[in-house]
């Protein structure tokens, strides 16, 4: 479980509710786990949420039958919420809400629904009522409303990302020589879980030397080596809310390549971060990493976006990328309240490769760093 | 990367282009991951495959290219693989290659493809063709093929399962009264990790307690005590292939009541195990251990299915459990080839709860148990 206060779960569900009213939804089913997790609080693996104008259905089995009853009279038990037990099949159990109910427009969340219990709500409600009930695709009713995170989140990620910082204030002293980056990536693993996380929030990349040149490396038998530069990049999930953090450290003193590459994207984290503050385009926060990388002729070898948004996913919204011609049609803004990485990064196939990623929070005025440990080049 | 061969590769594909030519489908967009690294290998987080009577399309992007390019012309490179590129949009590049091929019926997973992608695709390929194609839902196309392993997953599963019980025999070791559930989750996952999987394949569970009443329990704070029952449930990821074991223990000596559940639980889970053989209904060898347990009036103490089958995901078919009468039209036998969980528990809310868990193989003539760790009551 999550234990956002029953207020803040109140507010979510109101901002969501002016979403389906907008568009005139009787209903929203809600079938994405992280925005379940969003509405109630529940960090299970299994239920489905229909969220009216004034009730949310909670559909769950057995299995979580007890932790929501002990959530229950909490200070952060979900507002409104009416249980509906499931012995054999959720869709079924759904169709059963439906059919008992007056609902006309019925949104789904298109995104998070597969085509066949799509086909199957379909037909079964055509079959079974209620009468003229219609099932209406809905894009991002509740991404939308997380995208910029409110004052029990932001407590949250800012707790995350000081213990995930402390974790990689100690990272550099698990790089030894004759290690495999495997050995190093499980004692970061395990730092990560001391430090109070709930567990690694993705696979942790150790990739050393030349294979430090693929931005998602699989930490592997390779030997950590003498002149290796060695990119590091672990996240967590605290309170089922995600940080995420890289440094790379070089084994020896680093070469005049290595400490140029590095400075250059040291610079291109700073850069981008300058730009970062309520109503910059998240494009604009993009083209400073990436100019800065370019002037020091790294531009061909900066492949990926330069940060993502954090929360209940590792992976959200907004997305710090290049502007692209064919999907993006207008500048989106960053706003206050937004959580995202900024992570250059250099890679350069057969030579090796940079990455410094922090966390940053968009306030009111400007940006507050979450992350908090040294971007100098650390040489072990 | 997985790394079967690329004959036993090969082999899958025919076994999936047998099922397209039963359906007269041209080509099968397949979007699972877990289906792509069956067919292919590939065990990153992005792609697409197309597979059609001779080719197989393979869509990915920058961060995979270097080890698809290495594992050309190595002993599991995937025959037949022609190597697209995405730059942009997964599904834009998709299109593009639909657009220019003459296929008319094209098959995608209905299960794992959302209503999102599905209208986008629909509507694009009604734009730009090609002219007079048409998606087809399928199911299972892939799955069907996976539910029996080839010997390449049949011996990297009976070596997972080897290093598992490895794990299982050290881990009562790791549970000592003072210790926090969560303390003991730690110790455990930092042996799988150092028995040499990938990763644990899903949260470990270690339930003390009262928590044994919760079959899908979180490791937290409570500390282990004198009388516990301990519920261990752990797995890893080898080689891309989940395993999957549970042991009970307890502090100290147990009580009457508690060498009683823990009886008819090992009853429950030896009895299932003697009925798994070529030709036996999945629901029979559900119905031996549910049997068990009623004879010892455990019958209400046991909510879940008796196993789930094992593979590239920890959750896979077949399922071992009760007949639906609504889904389950007819009885489904298991076969040679096929690798799942027996598992079966006792929940007593407020006392707490034993399960079993061992992973077994159907043979040619009867069953193997993959796992081997001792079944016996062990006290700490």
């Amino acid at each position: 479980m999550s234990h956002a206060p029953s207020p803040a779960l109140n507010a979510r569900h109101q901002a969501v509710r002016r979403t389906l009213a907008s568009r005139g939804l009787d209903a929203l089913i809600v079938t994405s786990l992280p925005n379940i997790l969003y509405l109630t609080n529940f960090s299970g693996s299994a239920a489905i949420v229909v969220l009216t104008a004034d009730r949310l259905y909670f559909l769950t089995d057995f299995r979580y039958l007890t932790v929501l009853h002990e959530a229950q009279g909490t200070a952060s038990a979900c507002p409104g919420l009416e249980l509906i037990t499931v012995e054999g099949s959720y869709d079924a159990t759904l169709a059963g809400v439906l059919a008992r109910q007056p609902w006309g427009r019925i949104g789904f969340e298109a995104a998070h629904l597969t085509v066949d219990r799509y086909h199957w709500l379909t037909a079964t409600i055509d079959a079974d009522g209620p009468a003229g009930a219609e099932l209406i695709a809905t894009e991002r009713c509740v991404e939308r409303a997380r995208v910029r995170k409110d004052s029990y989140e932001i407590a949250t990620l800012r707790e995350a990302a000081r213990r995930l910082s402390a974790v990689a204030a100690a990272a550099p002293g698990e790089v030894r020589r004759g290690l495999t980056e495997r050995d190093v990536a499980l004692a970061i693993d395990r730092r990560v879980r001391l430090a109070g996380f709930e567990r690694p929030a993705f696979d942790t990349i150790v990739a050393s030397g030349p294979n430090a040149a693929l931005p998602h490396a699989r930490p592997g038998e390779r030997t950590i080596t003498e002149g290796d530069l060695v990119v590091l990049d672990f996240g967590g999930v605290y309170d089922s809310y995600c940080v995420d953090l890289t440094r790379t450290v070089s084994v020896g003193a680093a070469d005049t390549r290595a400490r140029d590459v590095y400075a250059a994207v040291r610079e291109a984290r700073d850069q981008a971060i300058a730009v970062v503050a309520p109503g910059r385009s998240r494009f604009d926060i993009d083209a400073a990493a990436r100019d800065a990388l370019g002037r020091h002729g790294l531009a061909e070898a900066f492949g990926h976006g330069t940060g993502h948004g954090l929360g209940i996913e590792v992976h959200e919204d907004p997305r710090i990328s290049r502007k692209r011609p064919d999907v993006d049609t207008e500048d989106e803004a960053v706003a206050a309240g937004m959580i995202f990485t900024i992570e250059p990064g250099a890679y350069l196939p057969g030579w090796g490769g940079v990455r410094i990623e922090d966390d940053v929070l968009v306030t009111e005025t400007g940006v507050e760093v979450l992350t908090d440990v040294t971007t100098e080049l650390v040489e072990i």
